[in-house]
């Protein structure tokens, strides 16, 4: 298939960032309207010049555009996919909107995501010895217990309002449901008492945009 | 002054991150329509529960809006702070545009003003011991690695670009622009060989928006 005047998405299967990306296409219905290229970063493509031309900080996804521009992080992408297809709004509309989505969307990247990545990247094995090449494991162990602290601040969230934005889903719901999937994968288990938090989890678990990719 | 329906910036004097808020608003002709309270953080103000009521996560800038919502994350402040007012965009408005500003938002942030952050508050004495009431110096050290490479970043970015993000000025140019800021607090010199990245700061440091302050 000839990728010439279309979106193609760089990721790697089964990694968390990555399925942020084909989340956001399901929900605007548009994964038949890009092509994906797998990036083999168990055997380091990730870090080969071809792959820092893209990316000079070599991580996925990235999304290269019609017009042959790269972009990179997640939520830049999600932007890039949210203004650039038809379909209810990811990232909100009004100020009101816009603001509270970001401030969700940041909030469940540096409390779940980023911190269970820290976690597993540098207090476990991770990826194994030729891809963590530096850990520190102080640091590791520090954001787990911010994890922790994640869960709980959005299991307190998640007692009055059915999505993490408020009442419409939206990119941060998509940040935190693979954050926790992420936290699954590196065993960080969420604690039974968050009732709020694994009710969530479930209501999203039969959304399409996650149960059918 | 009454602060009813009128949009209230809770800030730090001399933060780098609240100072991205108000360059923000000087950018949009609005730092007139606002109204600013200060935050007493070497008194620990932002570790009361009234604080924490506003902002879980204990940081400045916080923005409350006329109907009385609470935004913090400078990045969401941005948003929707360009979205409510009128001017000039400083997020983007195509795809494309909006897709890049945020990827560069993200890398300002990140190898930047974050990494600096970290350098000073895990690497230094930072802002006292009664604050800094957990260091990981090992960290911060190796985040100080990763401004560096960052400015080193930003240098070869900025030798084919006005701006952070391209040809129009952005929220990544005020976020780098107090990032760098940031590192001559905490004593982070940036290499005289960096031209581009010195020239770029030199146009920008006569810009109304972080000169007029």
């Amino acid at each position: 298939m000839s990728t010439e005047n279309q979106i193609v998405i760089f990721e790697t299967t089964g990694f968390p960032n990555p399925a942020r990306i084909r989340a956001a296409l399901a929900e605007k219905n548009a994964l038949q309207d890009v092509s994906f290229v797998e990036v083999d970063v168990m055997n380091l493509e990730h870090r080969t010049s071809a792959f820092y031309a893209m990316n000079p900080l070599g991580t996925v996804p990235v999304l290269k555009t019609p017009e042959g521009e790269f972009i990179s992080e997640s939520t830049a992408i999600t932007e890039y996919i949210d203004a650039y297809f038809e379909g209810a709004s990811l990232t909100g509309r009004s100020p009101l909107e816009r603001g509270i989505v970001h401030m969700m969307q940041r909030r469940a990247e540096s409390l779940v995501m980023d911190a269970v990545g820290t976690y597993f990247h540098h207090a476990t094995d991770g990826l194994g010895p030729s891809i963590e090449t530096y850990q520190c494991s102080e640091w590791g162990q520090h954001q787990k217990q911010r994890a922790v602290s994640g869960f709980e601040y959005f299991n307190r969230l998640l007692a009055n309002r059915p999505f993490v934005a408020g009442e419409q889903f939206s990119m941060a719901d998509i940040t935190l449901f693979y954050g926790l999937a992420f936290a699954d994968f590196a065993k960080l288990s969420i604690p039974p008492a968050l009732a709020h938090l694994i009710a969530w989890r479930e209501r999203m678990s039969t959304r399409p945009c996650f149960s059918q990719q």
